[in-house]
């Protein structure tokens, strides 16, 4: 397989396609971004990688960092995480608090806002310095040193969050948030404004798809099983409400961010990622979500 | 891998395990059925079929029976049947309407009751004679003439099934059911009556593992991308409120029934079905749901 | 306080008013209705009634039927309806299924549709011929023998109404309905198919202003202690979801219909019928609402 | 009407009940109240009040503080007040978000605690000192300046109040807060933990019953129409999801509070307060609705 021509034919194809969708504007910061960019890049397993486009450039993970403190997390105490978060899919909008009351607050899975932030409350009781801890833990990933938070899109979403404040303190209500309200959503925001490229990420999430073992560093991360769950987890819950859409369509696990990112894993045989500003209407990157339906059909990618 | 080994040491384990649950109750015929029954099978990519316990007693396969309508139906007119139901998992209990009342009528996704009726709808619109055409297609699929509804059970639950009379009524307000609630009911309950082995079931789905291609009649059910999304609509939407725990730990796609059978795919590789009456709170069988994990987990079977 | 000439000055104005709104077209016999009529009658404790515009032109009085069927059930078993129905406003829209899941099959109340499919089947267990039985009650009510079902009405309602045939099966499956839906439907489209005019209509709601006494006729309906009961279950959940909005700006128990009729009730004062077939987003009369919150205004009249 | 022995006759009957129910607990300060104390008092359109029972004991008056900072908000600015809180029921339970979050950030009623929070908005916006000028407003109304906070119990819920403070931040996030959550929320527990006895109720709710005048002062709180309307807010929602039953039973305006207090209404005869710690499963004190439902019955009191 030609994974430089497929890329580089996709790119060409996504940039002919009508112009649709818009960056996201709730956290102001965000809605500075050129929207016409787009980058794509793959990682095969022997350590090749591929890219077009803007794959070089850095963007804001997001919520592709959900599954980074996932990772952290479960590294740490697999089982404190999952006695505190599920693993059902939600069903609702991203920041639903419907089915939140109806749970007692217990969130539905860790990648929805409630369950990121659970996890984050998890990692500030396991960890002394955790933004600090991140930080390592996501460079040594990506084998790059200079990956950074954005500090003022952090700021950003911090003023403008008060969904997530609000979310917080509604867990905190029912007793599955322990540490204070700030210290939570200050680490969640930093986690989500890391900015990183296409190419950062296919090498980050390389032990996605490598049961476990970080292929830069060649250090194991999680074991073969809580790879394998958190694969299941990206693909029943990934995409907010259309985690059902991106598994039919594209086959498999992934997890997408506002900043226009989305991952994409193939186990066993390499990780993927697309980055392209405009949001459709459930907040998933159009352009990214079709170069990775493309890159998954051509490539014969599918874990079904 | 000694596939036989392996099905006898899990039949030995789960029956030694402290008796859980009930039988389902509220459709009358299926209270009768002895409730500590337990049978496994596995079919092979070469076709070579492995069983353990009951792997030959029939049961009432129920929901399981979603799947094969929903592949009948996708066989005749794959767009009709996407144009009139979603691919998203529902997060509520399996005979919810409120779901159906924000989304004004289109169910989430074929595997819940709301979804298997509309696709019940649909076959009643493309075939002359729906009934007798499950039947053959089923028994085509299995390699076993023999299969047939259990009449008694169809009628049971006719009587009893206020619910999805109301969800197949509430659909009709919104203009997603064409025919008489009647006959798209009497449709409905005679394919969830349908009475299959272990045995069987490993049989008819085949073509789930083999892309396509039902193995005992080398005929084509479905093309490769099709089976995909079958497989992926059963593992983000296959077990109810499940689904999530199912896909965390077990890792293929599956399909359970009220009856207590369960069937999981893994591509590729095998098909596998469990079969024990006793039920959890959420509406699947205990032990097959144990046993399928444990073989997915010695037989180092996930799609992830 | 001159009534004639106070009705006569508030159809003058409301006609005046811009044209708003549109007929019911759900029920299709419905939609046949001149939309522009307008009428208002007023009768006072004294027995003298008074009114202007369309007074005499009979409607179709839909849920406002839901009283009457309420108010005769009361009569017969009391505590019977109370057992299996509440008296709490909804808080949703009047055909709405969500709230019935939650509270398991007991309608909010006898004025929501639930309610009143309920109330007619308490009413087909307490009365061998509940439709001529039900005809009698209103024509001694108001005093005039010619009243009758407009089947038309009816048999338009029956064939459209499967939000109505699916709350009945919803409710059967949780126990809450006994008689056959067929029955409870064919009786409750009777009851809403009801003609009568803004004068028979406050002749027969004469007993809820009388303390329970119908005046045309000198006999009890229902106890002094029934009858406000049912104008508190009128003023809490009367209007759909804008009771509330009716209880504000009108200040007195009432019930709406999607005819265009709206009934109030001034206990110890008067009983008013308005009726305008166009209506407002949430099912109520616009013309209707507007003349009677005028009438309450410059009347003083209020319960508060 | 010996309205004297009519309440020394009830505080007796109601002494004799068996103990049920418990007090509030979620403010730690509430949890040592004596849980069997009762009081009740009433005072007549003339100003002659009587009490019987603990009648002249302080206490937290919670919820009830919703209706007095209401009004004077009205008094303020009525039209900016319905701009931002609607007046329809909720049915729901009193700290439900779920509601809030179908109607994006505008709450219900304003007697719900997210309407409360938007009136303490209101009400900062309005007054330079709003603590000190709600002080001033209550005292004046029920004519004692030692009434006051108790600011153990407003410290004590500030502490515990994650809830409110979810859903103040769940409104600021669709623009219906303006101030900080801090500010709104120091208010909001402050008027709430107003101390006040049966007597000083009756005396600060008179000009409810008197179509607006205070009576003690004479002075005009809100005109006829503002108070009518808000006897129909407390009518249709002053009781949580019991509102519609406290209509059906007592028949009278009121609002409850979980302190064990509870005012009725019956407007131009009399105001009544009764007392009592332990509630019952939806928030409303159990002996004081009993007292106030027999006070009703016996005194032919009903707005119906």
């Amino acid at each position: 397989m030609n994974y430089q021509a497929l890329l580089d034919e996709i790119t060409s194809e996504v940039l002919a396609l009508p112009v649709r969708g818009d960056v996201a504007r709730y956290i102001p910061e965000l809605a500075h971004v050129r929207p016409d960019q787009f980058g794509i890049a793959l990682r095969r397993q022997d350590g090749t990688t591929f890219g077009a486009g803007d794959w070089e450039v850095r963007f804001s993970i997001q919520s592709i960092a959900k599954v980074l403190l996932l990772s952290l997390a479960c590294s740490l105490d697999n089982d404190l995480v999952w006695s505190r978060v599920g693993v059902e899919p939600s069903g609702d909008p991203f920041n639903s608090l419907v089915q939140l009351e109806f749970e007692e607050g217990m969130p539905r899975n860790p990648l929805i806002n409630a369950g990121a932030l659970v996890v984050c409350d998890i990692l500030l009781q396991l960890l002394p310095d955790p933004k600090t801890e991140l930080l390592s833990f996501v460079r040594a990933l990506a084998g790059d040193k200079s990956i950074d938070f954005d500090r003022a899109v952090a700021m950003s979403e911090l003023q403008s969050g008060s969904r997530n404040r609000a979310l917080s303190h509604f867990m905190k209500s029912f007793g599955n948030i322990e540490h204070s309200v700030d210290e939570v959503l200050d680490f969640y925001v930093h986690a989500c404004s890391l900015a990183m490229s296409c190419n950062h990420v296919v090498q980050a999430f390389s032990f996605m798809a490598e049961h476990g073992l970080n292929m830069p560093s060649e250090v194991r991360v999680l074991s073969v099983s809580q790879v394998r769950r958190l694969n299941a987890v990206m693909l029943t819950c990934g995409f907010y409400d259309e985690s059902g859409d991106f598994a039919f369509h594209v086959g498999l696990p992934g997890k997408s961010g506002v900043g226009g990112g989305i991952v994409a894993v193939c186990p066993g045989r390499f990780t993927a990622a697309a980055w392209s500003p405009r949001l459709g209407t459930k907040g998933n990157s159009i352009l990214a979500t079709e170069a990775l339906r493309r890159l998954a059909q051509r490539s014969n990618a599918s874990v079904f």
